[in-house]
């Protein structure tokens, strides 16, 4: 920080206009002789033995947040190693790992230029000096749904976003004006770590309503989305004694990484095509299991009748059932699958959220647990964060209250039916022999290969296809066990040509992988 | 839930517009023959041994959220212990319960009536059966801050709240407005887990104008208050090997349950004033301390220079500092005390939230960690909840920016210390002899009482104060070492009469209380 003063770009401060500051201003030419002007960069900053990534994080960064927009130019890789008194290779190295990325890039004279920047800068990773190649192949999955995240790309095929343009602006801002003129000075203070009560309220009619799920208000604790549950989840399973989750395999990576997060060893449980193996799980000797019973993540079936009830026998018998309803209000042509919450309260903990309803980003979720659990619960919530925030959880229960949301819904399934009906025909058309896997429900599907030809991995094809600025999950970063190679496609999030035009640059690249090109 | 379709109150539910549902319908008379028609009440919902308390709270609900607004009449004792088949014991001691804490009272024929409900029916805590004198008795403080929040009063002079009905909403609307209209898709979408790039811009500009603190936004990370800092930063020193975290004593009991429920040790480190002992803080063998450099809680003083220096020299040779700069913003009589942060990063984790500079139920704050914490912390803030909310982010990021944040504060530090000056007013009227601490700054003051009489308990007089009304904390509260008898008051939060009433009838009951009465 000692070389701010010398900036000679404008620093974040900098292009603000001026006002009365209390701050003690940097006298110019103060500090050490030590550091780049260059984005100020202070070398004293990096931890040691990890300069060139910090180095790249830094570079990075500045790429992301427009301080280094496409074009600008960066500094021979010389002249930033005697200023920040580092050997040359750690630039150079930094610059290759950016180029390699696709951020950055050689232009002869011009030296290294900025050659393209995240479409969202602040869907950015930290501490990820990864590139697309290492990233995938990475046997630490560690942050690894982050980091992908964070890189550019043309088209987004992520699983697990609905259409987030169609998130309704006007209604929500309405929604907001008439909070704002209702909600009491009491309101703005600390509150309920439970969450506010309208929304508590709003929640078990939207859960009675649409999920078959009869519960109070008083058993609903609104949380910051079903991470935050199953975080919640972890902690207060732990402290009751439990050490080992069951999950699905494949499953989710993230929730598995939430669970292992939380102190839990990871059991997997075989999927097959009546959704989770409940004599595996009763053999396995977990005592808690999370699953996705509506529409499994991420190969799309329900879990059949008779396994629910096995599964509730299982539960009744004390094992603690985590249901992750995450998109089963999206449903296209099947008849709608009731919760296991429906059926049984005893014994399940039930987790939905607005993620894939309205937006991941307004991080808000409700849990329901059973009442044996419901103070340790509210402990674990209160010591998180003493609640969620009180103004987007008021505009939310507005909107479900007033069938808003659910015309919202209603809305959004038209599109993303469409969109899922143009993936499937791509996925016909570039990616023959590929099976396709719950397509009847929710915002992705899954397809997997059975080559004849000796296989191929589904990261190396993830890879290629982010080579070419398709951004694609391979399924194996949702395997625990191996299994074939496979693809788990978002189609609800980007319009109808991505669509067509992100399959067809899959199938090149796997043409390609096919001939060992 | 069996007999929800019975019921002869209009349900939560049912005082709705009828809609097109695809839940399944209770039908009338279904289920078994057990549990009352009144509040649906169904004793197998409670936990076994704690029928009386599980009965006073469900009752404690039904007034909190209006199913039993004030006139209510409950039904006879033997008739509710009929039909829930429980004794009459179990129902006449949660009526007594509910009578205790004011809120419910015999009426001779007209039986058992509902007299007050809670101003605030969303703050209302959980799993507390705790009547004022019980909570303030209790050894065990789990839960008590909530559990007091929760009770009814006319008067409230807790601590720690701004003026909330001066929260901008005008102002807050047309920033949503503006964010609406100018936000992406993408950033409805997953996003970075430190927070939106704007925000973490914003706040660094608000510390270096407020704060003096220099930051880059890549070390800010935006946390649900606080509150989440601490949890956050009790799980990533636990993970580093420490257990055991110094606290000033007295300090704030909420922020030692936080840092307890994260399993650490709390090691007491006295307060004098020149604020914190550091001497006594490296005789302790603590790793790590919290700490309120610039307005201590409660005591309201200052940590010196010579302290400063000390305090930062132990966080040179390894010392964890957290300082809780939570409401640095707010003085009156006294020059701004720079932040410990602004005279080193290392080693000084600074945390700091909008709660006291807008409104606590916003559940905005910012941690600012040394780099070889940043990614644990990340990563803990990533498994917490994937991030903070992205329109309040926004919105506040707008507010900062545009200087309406600072506007806000300049206006309500005047009223804030109008209000002051009438407290001290009060405290002089009504409490002769009472010592006053920490008036400089903040939103509380705190008085000592050293009686000649042989002293009383600080609970006995929060319990009686609250009996008439009114709501304030026990010094002892906050105290871990015994010491004097003395009341945290909060005068931010409510108009200049409350508060010379408030402080009258403390003082009438103080007169009572050291005559014996």
């Amino acid at each position: 920080m000692d070389a701010m003063g010398r900036s000679t770009k404008p620093s974040v401060e900098g292009s603000k206009k001026p006002r009365a500051t209390t701050a003690p201003a940097s006298a110019p030419g103060s500090g050490a002789d030590v550091g780049s002007d260059f984005l100020q960069l202070d070398i004293g900053q990096a931890p040691p033995g990890g300069r060139t990534a910090w180095l790249a994080d830094r570079l990075r960064s500045a790429i992301a947040d427009g301080r280094l927009p496409v074009g600008a130019r960066l500094p021979a890789s010389r002249v930033l190693a005697d200023e920040l008194r580092v050997t040359r290779g750690v630039v150079t190295e930094a610059y290759r790992r950016l180029a390699e990325s696709g951020q950055i890039a050689g232009r002869g004279r011009l030296g290294t230029v900025v050659v393209a920047a995240p479409a969202a800068p602040r869907d950015r990773a930290r501490g990820t000096a990864q590139t697309g190649p290492a990233l995938f192949g990475s046997a630490d999955r560690e942050g690894v749904v982050d980091a992908l995240r964070a890189l550019p790309c043309r088209i987004d095929l992520s699983p697990g976003v609905p259409d987030l343009a169609a998130f309704p602006r006007t209604e929500w801002l309405r929604a907001e004006r008439a909070v704002l003129a209702g909600v009491t000075p009491a309101d703005f203070g600390y509150g309920d770590p439970r969450g506010a009560l309208a929304l508590r309220r709003a929640v078990t009619g939207w859960l009675a309503r649409n999920r078959g799920v009869r519960a109070d208000p008083d058993e609903v604790v609104v949380v910051a989305g079903v991470a935050q549950a199953l975080g919640l989840l972890a902690q207060i399973l732990r402290a009751d004694g439990i050490r080992r989750i069951a999950v699905e395999d494949p499953g989710s990576l993230g929730a598995r990484q939430q669970l292992e997060y939380g102190g839990h060893a990871i059991v997997p449980v075989p999927v097959d095509a009546g959704g989770l193996d409940v004599g595996a799980l009763r053999a396995s000797g977990a005592r808690a299991v999370l699953l996705t019973p509506a529409h499994q993540f991420p190969t799309g079936v329900v879990l059949d009748g008779e396994r629910r009830r096995r599964l509730l026998g299982w539960a009744a018998e004390g094992g603690v059932v985590i249901e992750d309803d995450y998109d089963a209000e999206h449903r296209y042509d099947r008849p709608p699958v009731p919760a296991l919450r429906s059926l049984a309260s005893e014994g399940v903990c039930y987790a939905g959220s607005v993620s894939k309803l309205l937006a991941p980003a307004l991080r808000v979720g409700w849990l329901l647990v059973p009442p044996d659990r419901l103070d340790a619960l509210v402990a674990a919530k209160r010591y998180a964060d003493l609640g969620n925030g009180i103004l987007t959880q008021l505009v939310l229960a507005r909107l479900m209250d007033s069938g808003e949301l659910e015309r919202h819904l209603r809305h959004v399934r038209l599109r993303h039916r469409r969109r899922r009906d143009v993936m499937l025909r791509a996925v016909e058309a570039h990616l023959p022999g590929a099976r396709v896997h719950g397509a009847a429900a929710g915002l992705h599907l899954t397809v997997t290969f059975r080559d004849q030809s000796g296989g191929f991995r589904d990261t190396d094809l993830a890879a290629a296809a982010l080579a070419e600025g398709v951004k694609v999950h391979p399924l194996s970063w949702h395997r625990i066990s191996p299994g074939p190679p496979g693809l788990v496609l978002g189609y609800a999030a980007g319009p109808a040509h991505d669509i067509d035009e992100g399959i067809a640059a899959v199938g090149a690249v796997l043409r390609g992988l096919r001939s060992g090109r």
